[in-house]
């Protein structure tokens, strides 16, 4: 599954379910006494939803930040790409950036700033930016001559309503809109972090970053693939984007090195974890389960890490990133890292 | 013709003929008497061609500067794009930056650069990367579903050597290369001033910059065009990158508001001016004099210069707008002014 498929949710069944589960077998990680804590108010909270005027619980601030946020990127959105002349470019750049999607790197570069001290208003050029380039990169992605999709978050892809010539602009538009609006619209950032941060969005996308990780996968398609190999697709193709995702919030949010490099890791992590879960989901679960096609993979011939390490090595793999990640977090406030704590755990116990 | 045609001569035979036509009717401009000298010194270079040691003239030493100019560029667009891992992506993106451009882009930028007191050192990185956005343009319009071009500077182009899922992906790491390039190699220049030129090169590529001269064009064939749409076309499609080339170069040279409001109009000016004169080209020169397909335009009914105005209008047109650029320059040191007074001229005297 591509990063395109990035899952994010908020209803409430997932994290009362979820927070049942973890009281019963805390998570032993440097911040396990938080997320205990997190999780009895989630527990409590289920016991109280008959009760009015109650004080929310923790678990449900958490989910009123993700959906708080979710709401601001996507007014940002809204305004940063109003409908204008040329009407049809801009509205194929709208078709694919606005709508229904999860917002994942906006709100964890969101969160990276205002854990190292910023406000949301430092981060959101750049929040926006990153979803613009992840736009792009799913416009791209879908055209014929790549993955060749015709469905797109439940919708037709970009090229089927504005054919490919219109598609592949959009796409270089986005791009190239990501850059002019970092620079254009940060504010009250110092301009040497709005370059270090530009510097590194480029990095991330470029022929080192996402763009490597497509390569290596299609020259690697029907190939015997190593797990060396297989780490490295799955790094570039995904983690890169959610790695500067944390470390340009970071840089706007005025992090210093140290703790720019401890958001590197944790993003690193929860990005490659993401793929690993992903790669189990496809063998454990029904296609009722998980909302699409199960053992895709399989079928395809597809490297996964369940196929080269075996699925419970890979569900070690799993429980080890997530480790890692939440390791990373800390050095650092800890009520204001409980965002970024909760996606690690969410990603790795998501079941679809 | 696309921007992507956009022709720099060197060679002695065209300073020579160029020169000796010019000194008959020595242009009307604010610069006039400069551009009279530059000539003279031309015409004295011909008389003198057997004279070893003689001191060179001025229109040689032109000559020598795009020379220069030119190798620098390569070099550093050789440096800003090795051949790494995965090789593939390198190759492709070399494929269309590396080779025999003209260098048109960055050679204005580092000419901006310098008329407004900068070293050339400031600008290169900003130099490469309007190569490598010029170049991803030429790798996108290509494309089977955009012009289907099988030729691009007489070798196949990027598609049909590498395929296009590749062309695609490489136009997209050299753009997005281009930002993290001016970002991370930029030296000795204020970070404010580099984020200026990010967002100016940001917009002047996207949805309101060269995609929507792009997009007009795809929507206007097979149409009847009007005047304001046709200038729209050239002054996005063609003009916007030559404006950028020059802005961002006078900005990294440090140039205050009013040199770079000069330098975007003196750009805009020599943007347009290239399109007219490839307009009229067309209807009055033969294929073999061209050394491409002359009457294309007129074969295929497209919306033209001199088929909106008149060829008679036309050539008044160029003329002024000629005169309107160097108007722009007249402010500047005038010895600076000369590769950018000589560009002008050049552009509105070539015969191909």
């Amino acid at each position: 599954m591509a990063f395109s498929a990035l899952f994010w949710s908020f209803n409430s069944s997932f994290f009362l379910k979820h927070s049942i589960n973890h009281l019963k077998n805390p998570p032993k990680t440097p911040l396990g006494h938080l997320y205990l804590s997190t999780m009895k108010f989630a527990s409590s909270n289920l016991k109280q939803t008959n009760q009015a005027q109650e004080a929310p619980s923790l678990a449900f601030q958490l989910k009123e930040y993700m959906f708080t946020k979710l709401k601001q990127v996507n007014e940002a959105l809204e305004e940063a790409v109003p409908l204008q002349q040329p009407i049809k470019i801009h509205e194929a750049m709208r078709y694919s950036l606005l709508g229904n999607g999860k917002r994942m790197c906006p709100i964890l570069c969101i969160a990276s700033c205002e854990l190292v001290g910023g406000d949301e208003e430092l981060a959101m050029p750049m929040a926006c930016a990153l979803e613009m380039v992840h736009a792009m990169s799913l416009i791209h992605d879908d055209l014929p001559c790549m993955d060749n999709d015709d469905l797109r978050r439940g919708k037709p892809t970009n090229h089927k309503v504005f054919g490919e010539c219109i598609a592949i602009l959009a796409g270089d538009a986005l791009l190239s809109l990501a850059f002019e609006h970092i620079a254009s619209k940060t504010k009250n950032v110092s301009p040497d972090c709005v370059v270090r941060a530009i510097a590194e969005l480029g990095s991330a996308i470029g022929s080192r970053g996402v763009v490597a990780g497509q390569i290596v996968d299609i020259d690697s398609e029907g190939k015997e693939v190593s797990m060396k190999t297989l780490e490295y697709i799955h790094v570039h193709k995904t983690a890169k984007l959610v790695e500067a995702s944390a470390v340009c919030g970071a840089i706007m949010g005025g992090a210093d090195v140290a703790g720019i490099e401890r958001l590197r890791k944790y993003a690193r992590s929860i990005g490659l974890l993401y793929q690993v879960v992903d790669d189990i989901l496809d063998v454990t679960k029904s296609s009722e389960e998980l909302g699409k096609t199960a053992g895709k993979d399989l079928a395809s011939n597809k490297a996964t890490y369940p196929k080269l390490m075996g699925i419970d090595e890979a569900k070690k793999f799993a429980a080890q990133l997530v480790e890692q990640a939440k390791e990373e977090l800390a050095s650092f406030d800890s009520a204001k890292a409980v965002p970024l704590f909760h996606l690690a755990d969410y990603i790795a116990s998501r079941q679809s």
